[in-house]
């Protein structure tokens, strides 16, 4: 990674072609599309997979079964406190692999860009996932790059797909829970939610609440040495928490009792 | 497979409570979006993986490296004379496996849905998804579904991810080719594309030009059984064949002379 970009952000490629907006023909295939890729993307996640420009990555994953998951990011704004759209891409798909278990690996990227959308602002958000994927440890090793009309997306919208590999013995499942199992939470709940809220919606607070974005991979590892008879693990994002629990209650056919004052919430996101 | 829906797609889904579009709700994560998933999409993808609805498909793969590819699908309009975004979406990601010489085995499906799409129109798009991965002999094991603001996207996004296995010995790439090589085309070119612009365009010609959208796999293993010198393979999307030949002597460091004659056009393609 020795010709890895700035990880400050402070030093940007140079405009393409004269452009500092994202154009039609950065997706049309042709020479402005390899050039975006070239100048744009590349740099940021060079590894030797992505370096090939296949249209597909090849590579051997260790033994074990395999985790697949996707998402697709629509948030609005791009960027809020705490993280943006390129950050929350990669740590959710990184977060729904590990929530099974396995070591997250592999990291797909389709982005749909707007016409229009600012390079500059392009640039800060592939920053932010290439800062996302190397503190994940995840490789993005194929992506794909469409541009739409103007006013046919918000700005951008990213998906991530990712692959991990489930080590032998570990079988999580939301259908495993049995009566007098604990429920445990790994922080406070609904900040990144109301960090969104707070930009989308011109609120301001006296106190910033920030988005708690993060790849939860080395947390996995270390709950799965410490307690082996783990059931099932979730990264509860639309719906929050209600919908995680019975979503498990249901596939697990089990109630689950919760104590209003135990569950966990900032103030400042609790006032908001 | 003997609870599958009708292939014919003469049956549809009951309207979800009263509502035949898409809604806000239907991808916020609560009761609405459960009712779309269980309504809409699980009956045309049924299978063990999907079934389980974790936030990750879990599964074995058979040994061979790993091909992993993503493509998102914008096109307008929706649906074409040959085709829609459905069966598109599932061919060009099976394809862009299958070029790396792998059987397609599993896909994601990420849909971002404009609100207010008529059910009717998903459910067809949906049915055509179910055929085309039948078709291709592909899973869909693990998906997701955003709903965006009227006006935020065009209709509906599609990205699918696909995961496949290459068998020991065959190694494709566009940096393999050597001078003496020859190039082959699979059928006419500028099909897909001509249809697509038909419909868009408002153009109307005597003759209707049908997409060619097709699964290879099959293609692909009759070709390495048949041919096991084979270099590169390629799915020409868009940028079309020039594209994919300048790609491939960029990375073979070769030329490529093209006969003009030798290129297949049908003849009402090319008067279009």
């Amino acid at each position: 990674m020795s010709d890895a970009p700035d990880f400050d952000g402070l030093s940007c490629p140079a405009p393409l072609a004269g452009h500092d907006t994202v154009q039609l023909a950065h997706g049309a295939g042709g020479r402005l599309s390899a050039e975006l890729i070239d100048a744009h993307v590349l740099p940021r996640f060079r590894n030797d997979l992505l370096a090939k420009l296949e249209d597909q990555a090849v590579f051997t994953l260790p033994p074990g079964r395999v985790a697949f998951s996707t998402d697709t990011f629509v948030v609005t704004p791009l960027e809020f406190p705490g993280g943006d759209i390129g950050d929350l891409a990669v740590n959710g798909t990184v977060n729904d692999v590990a929530m099974s278990g396995a070591r997250p690996l592999y990291l797909s990227v389709g982005l749909v860009l707007e016409e229009g959308l600012p390079l500059a602002l392009l640039d800060r958000i592939l920053g932010s996932m290439e800062r996302a994927a190397h503190a994940a440890g995840v490789s993005v090793v194929t992506g794909d790059t469409k541009v739409v009309d103007r006013g046919s997306c918000d700005g951008m919208f990213v998906n991530t797909s990712g692959i991990g590999v489930v080590p032998d013995g570990v079988a999580l499942s939301a259908a495993s829970l049995r009566p007098g199992d604990a429920v445990l939470l790994s922080g406070t709940i609904a900040d990144h939610g109301m960090a969104v809220m707070s930009v989308r919606e011109g609120l301001s607070f006296r106190s910033t609440i920030q988005s708690d974005t993060a790849a939860l991979g080395g947390l996995v590892a270390d709950l799965l040495a410490a307690a082996p008879g783990l059931r099932a693990l979730r990264d509860p994002t639309r719906g929050g928490l209600a919908t995680t629990l019975n979503e498990f209650a249901h596939a697990s056919r089990v109630g689950i009792r919760v104590e209003d004052g135990a569950v966990p919430v900032r103030d400042d996101t609790a006032a908001a």
